[in-house]
């Protein structure tokens, strides 16, 4: 299943490694896209295997120094 | 000895220690000072022990994805 989650804070695709690195920890995450938006919150689309919780998701994006809007 | 040049497209601390990282590898460099402007040329102040060719610096920053202003 797919979901859809704003991210503010990246500004570079250094940031948005971070931000995928961290997702992709978190179990049953099969893949994550980010469209880099500067200044506004960016869509970031997780792809897994299981319904994740929020908690799990902002987790991660706070463990890569950004947040989940 | 101090140099400072002018980098551009860092946008974030992930862009500044590439260009750290890069430059603290060339030689008898000593420390590298990075003054973020997003938007702008932002100074990198480098102190080394000898006379530093400005291709070695344009090179590392190149290297770290940035530019020599």
């Amino acid at each position: 299943m797919e979901i859809t989650v704003g991210v503010t804070g990246m500004t570079c695709e250094h940031c948005v490694n971070a931000v995928k690195e961290e997702l992709m920890k978190v179990e049953d995450v099969q893949n994550v896209e980010v469209e880099l938006r500067e200044g506004l919150p960016s869509p970031v689309i997780i792809t897994s295997s299981r319904e994740l919780a929020p908690l799990e998701i902002e987790s991660a994006v706070d463990e890569a120094g950004y947040v989940v809007v």
